[in-house]
């Protein structure tokens, strides 16, 4: 690869646009092409979820090019869930220590805000610009220019797709020999709803809080917006006899909502517009690898989209940018060095957050009484109480740390097989909470 | 779905071709389409694996059409695995029971059989047709024609994509929503190599064999054929110290097969010219899901290519058009109910034989003296023979019996897991052979 000066970013997305700013303070000439037009001219991305909830990680990489205080100023604190029962009783559970919390903001407003640093910090932003075809070897893109019409060639040293998970750029990598891939759809689709907000913006729910009515096999939630509105998603199974398919009428959504969201509905004066309005969206989960060809290399949802049930897309996207600059201060910017260590560091770690994503669905899920779940629950809080260095709620490693997600994989199941074998211990329903069984408890978690 | 009276089969090859004869006895109006010139005027088809082996699944599916003696007539048995040590010493292991064994066959020869049948019953084959795309609610396929040049539309009434591991239709499926989609690539790459018949067509080693030289990493094997020569193919990592990287001169070569390979090294006179001149294959697992889509549906390794440890994929494919012909039986030629019920039985399956296909590798390499497989395999034979009814072997399942894949794979776990559980048992070393061993193992299986 010759000597990188510059790169054509695909997507002006979060991970795209944020990418630019770390680039360019590194001295890279920076241009960033986006398939659709200038969102601050449209308005919201179609298609893509309303909010976002940023974690460390994500105020980690927007720290990196410091814009983590003016997007803070965007941001509601969610220190907790707050759990919706079938009968509208809500129990509100901490996500972490007192100081930790997620925060919710919109994903429009942070992808302006992004794209609006990086063009005062000289980077080109180029809309209606769609890649038809790269050349992985040679790094040139075919390019359709959706303004002028036509197509032209596009000869950057480096091209770095940052188009999410339907890249372009990841498809033409697929012709390529020894390109493993997969795609794979949840049974569960979901629809965005709304509670608007109350008499001079105020918030008809608990503000500070990301909103669940967990109901087995599925799921309302809602987040807070800035101006008093909530943004709610309903996850529902796509096919079956309990599913999209079954709402199909006003008077079918109404029953559905009346018997599980009864507390939501009745602050949702427009469910029946939104619901059929709105599009119903899928989850998929992409995994592939190798993330570069040549002078070609993918990143964000480009590389590995997740579902949204961690809340860790875009915060893992933005680590994604910081462990890049940071391996670009190791190897002094020979790329050549930095993108084969970037990926093989970085691969285990995006598959590790694809698997908690997936299995933290269930739990949310799941929070709706079932009595073994719980009293699972019950014993982690109590270990974890005792043993505050050998028990490290994985919530907490994943949202309010900047350890490898491999490592908090590896915890959880570490955890859920001490926890299972707990769970078998004679009288342990009644005797949990005693000091002999905190005993065993904490020589099982010491091998 | 309208009344299906034309079917487009996509592809020529082994399944594609078996399954015209399913459908033209079915009375069906057959037509089949291949990218690739006719074979049997270019000499057998670039790019795939000599040799393969028939076993129970390809023999039912040939049975099926009437073919399975005039195939027989080409086929080699081999009832068991001969095993080359490093010091050139040879070991015989039955596949099952006297009287059982696998076939080896030549891929080109057995496709020719089946178009030549297929010719013969009526159905149409065009070569050098290419599928640009198919519209799969619609049934339309855009084709390419390599003979007169241009394009043009295709309208049957079904469309079946039998096009490969990688498949044409396929990609166009890719495209719609909720399509899971996986290819996975193998660390290790293959050659095929030869071993010329002797004087008068004489075999130079045992003829009745699949020849296996494991070297625990890397393997050769060698499979007779008809004109007294045998297909070898060595299974190697494509990256690393040890490597097909590190084999680039004929010294490399020389040295590398004097090593491990002496005697078959010794009967191979064409070797550097075939090791340089044969490309190097890799090996790919294709796992997708729905199968169709509209008016097209995926069969044989368009919807499920397999890595060939088990020497399943023929035998996988041709099972699929057996299943697929009983089920058309049973819902009297309903597509609309066959299409869902056959890629519902049958998915399991195909991934049964892929996960099956992968053990298998790693149990060929580990073939070489690895002492504590080798108990184990000691301790599975002794059982098999004492409890005939409660331990097959896997092996025996999968290539003597018409039982489900998933079945073999589920029977494979399960005797994994007692054999763990029973190497634990105290002195089992020393008592393996006793009464008493045999009998606590007959509990264990019991469970």
């Amino acid at each position: 690869m010759k000597s990188v000066k510059n790169i054509a970013i695909m997507g002006a997305g979060l991970v795209g646009s944020l990418l630019s700013l770390y680039l360019k303070k590194r001295g890279y000439e920076v241009t960033v092409y986006e398939r659709r037009p200038d969102l601050r001219k449209t308005g919201a991305a179609g298609g893509r979820s309303i909010n976002l909830a940023i974690s460390e990680r994500g105020w980690k990489g927007l720290a990196g090019v410091g814009l983590e205080a003016e997007i803070r100023k965007m941001a509601i604190q969610m220190p907790g869930r707050m759990i919706h029962d079938m009968q509208g009783n809500l129990n509100f559970q901490p996500y972490g220590k007192p100081g930790e919390a997620i925060n919710s903001v919109s994903r429009g407003d942070l992808n302006i805000a992004l794209i609006d640093a990086a063009e005062a910090s000289g980077i080109k932003f180029i809309f209606n610009q769609r890649v038809l075809e790269t050349d992985l070897a040679g790094t040139y893109a075919m390019m359709e220019d959706g303004n002028k019409g036509g197509t032209y060639k596009l000869q950057p040293d480096l091209i770095i797709g940052a188009d999410g998970a339907f890249s372009l750029v990841r498809y033409t990598m697929m012709k390529t020999d020894r390109f493993d891939y997969s795609q794979t759809y949840e049974a569960h689709g979901y629809k965005e709803l709304t509670i608007p907000a109350g008499p001079d913006n105020s918030f008809l729910i608990e503000k500070n809080a990301l909103h669940i009515w967990p109901r087995k096999n599925f799921m309302l939630i809602a987040l807070p917006n800035m101006d008093g509105s909530f943004t709610c998603t309903l996850f529902y199974n796509l096919d079956g006899e309990q599913s999209f398919k079954t709402l199909t009428t006003e008077k079918e959504v109404e029953v559905f909502f009346r018997t599980y969201f009864a507390d939501a509905m009745e602050i949702m004066p427009t469910l029946y517009q939104d619901f059929f309005a709105n599009p119903t969206g899928l989850l998929m989960t992409v995994k592939c690898f190798p993330w570069s060809h040549g002078n070609t290399m993918l990143i964000g949802d480009a590389a590995h989209a997740i579902i949204p049930f961690y809340g860790q897309g875009m915060n893992c996207g933005f680590e994604d940018c910081s462990v890049l600059n940071e391996l670009l201060d190791t190897y002094s910017d020979d790329w050549e060095k930095t993108i084969p260590a970037y990926q093989t560091a970085r691969k285990p770690n995006s598959d590790g957050i694809a698997d908690l994503a997936k299995l933290n669905f269930i739990e949310m899920r799941d929070l709706v009484a079932d009595p073994d779940f719980q009293f699972k629950k019950q014993i982690a809080a109590k270990v974890s109480a005792t043993y505050p260095d050998k028990f490290i709620p994985v919530y907490s490693m994943v949202s309010f740390s900047n350890l490898p997600y491999s490592e908090a994989l590896k915890e959880y199941r570490r955890q859920d097989e001490v926890l299972s074998a707990v769970l078998l211990l004679p009288e342990i329903r009644e005797k949990w909470d005693t000091t002999y069984f905190q005993e065993i408890a904490g020589r099982l978690f010491n091998k």
